[in-house]
């Protein structure tokens, strides 16, 4: 299959069953964190799973390749993002499996059914507020700060939307670590399991991956470190691993 | 100064200004942890110090030995405990610095003046409940499992004893790391770092450090990772400095 590529747009390889992605350097690449985020979820190919915030389809696509799925639908509010993303999804043949949906996290509760996925995944803007952003309306802006969405607007919608014991998987900034784990358990998304990324060895984590169960109890496992560069320049076996090379 | 030797006790060297400390290996020994935890803390000259349940004193005499501070009290339940930490803060000189006070955690709130600590430690009991342990009562079942106090007393007693903007530091097990942060939030102890030590590189961690800030706002430090071996039998340097050697 192909599909029209717009001004400014390039094709990536995902190394993953032959998927390619539609991008826009000019307005917003997949970073590490989806990725690593796919590689710490999990999946059984009955599942169900929604991603609130798909912004070019990344997660859905890497999530199909990795864990098969049954179906996987992809929230997204820019227009410009969805319709990269659906286009992807067409140039992978996977509009059977995939649906691309334009809408407001803040709606999703009543856009879809109520504890209808068995998996939510979400990679959201990890900045609190605006404040000093030159162009808050602009795609990168809104992936990165809470300026359409914010972490209780996204729990809401997890809430609502995943079955009884079913998988919440999130990337986030450790420095909002306290504030999530306090609020994934006042939604009843109890934190089960948390891996922290570090860039080296001997630095400060910049990314916390988070597994929440619905309704789960209070006991969770913590994953021995994943650090991502063994020199400058040099990734780690396991950062090889998780992207497919 | 000489004090008494009880049957089946020894004195240990602390590696930190000539500190000596007697336990008794049939009774409880301190361990990692609490020499982790006294790393990971800090202090000044002018602070005031209580250490919550402090066992045989380990945490006083090593705060004391590092930091200096202007006092320091340990509160313990169990007499036996209590009379050998007064033994050994007689053996170092220190009674004027150190109060040992025998006394209940749950209790602490009353025995104490409200908002009166610039740091207060924790080295609490990690597991919940006492199911299957032989010897409910004894020194080393009431030190490792919630049979006399559990992390709510801790955090109560920490809510009302320590001043706004001061400081508590605790070790804990990770397994509990989702409801210790929610528990501290509740409390209005805001976690604020964190360190999440590491047996090996490429393994789970099994403890977790942490610093609440009384009334303190929501953003936390993750630091870097503490790595304890770096092959069998061989300390990571940073563990070799932490204990003083």
């Amino acid at each position: 299959m192909t599909v029209e590529l717009k001004a400014n747009e390039r094709l990536d390889d995902l190394q993953r069953n032959g998927y390619r992605i539609i991008q826009n350097p000019e307005k917003f690449c997949f970073g590490m964190d989806a990725v690593l985020l796919c590689g710490f979820a999990k999946g059984r190919e009955s599942d169900i799973l929604l991603d609130l915030g798909t912004g070019t389809g990344i997660i859905p696509l890497l999530m199909e390749g990795r864990y098969g799925l049954k179906h996987l639908t992809g929230l997204e509010i820019q227009e410009e993002s969805a319709d990269m993303a659906r286009r992807s999804v067409a140039l992978n043949d996977l509009q059977d499996k995939i649906d691309i949906v334009t809408g407001d996290i803040k709606e999703a509760g009543e856009k879809f059914k109520s504890a209808s996925f068995d998996i939510i995944t979400c990679n959201p803007p990890y900045m609190i507020g605006n404040h000093g952003i030159k162009n808050p309306e602009g795609p990168k802006a809104i992936a990165r700060h809470e300026v359409l969405c914010t972490l209780d607007d996204v729990l809401k919608a997890v809430a609502t939307l995943l079955k009884p014991g079913g998988h919440f998987f999130m990337v986030h900034r450790p420095f909002r670590m306290a504030e999530i784990m306090t609020k994934m358990s006042e939604y009843k998304i109890e934190p089960k399991r948390m891996q922290l990324v570090y860039p080296y060895v001997d630095k400060e984590p910049n990314m916390v991956l988070i597994e929440g169960v619905r309704g789960g109890k209070s006991r969770m496992t913590v994953e021995k470190p994943l650090i991502v560069y063994d020199a400058p320049g040099v990734y780690n076996r396991e950062i090889y691993d998780i992207y497919g090379y």
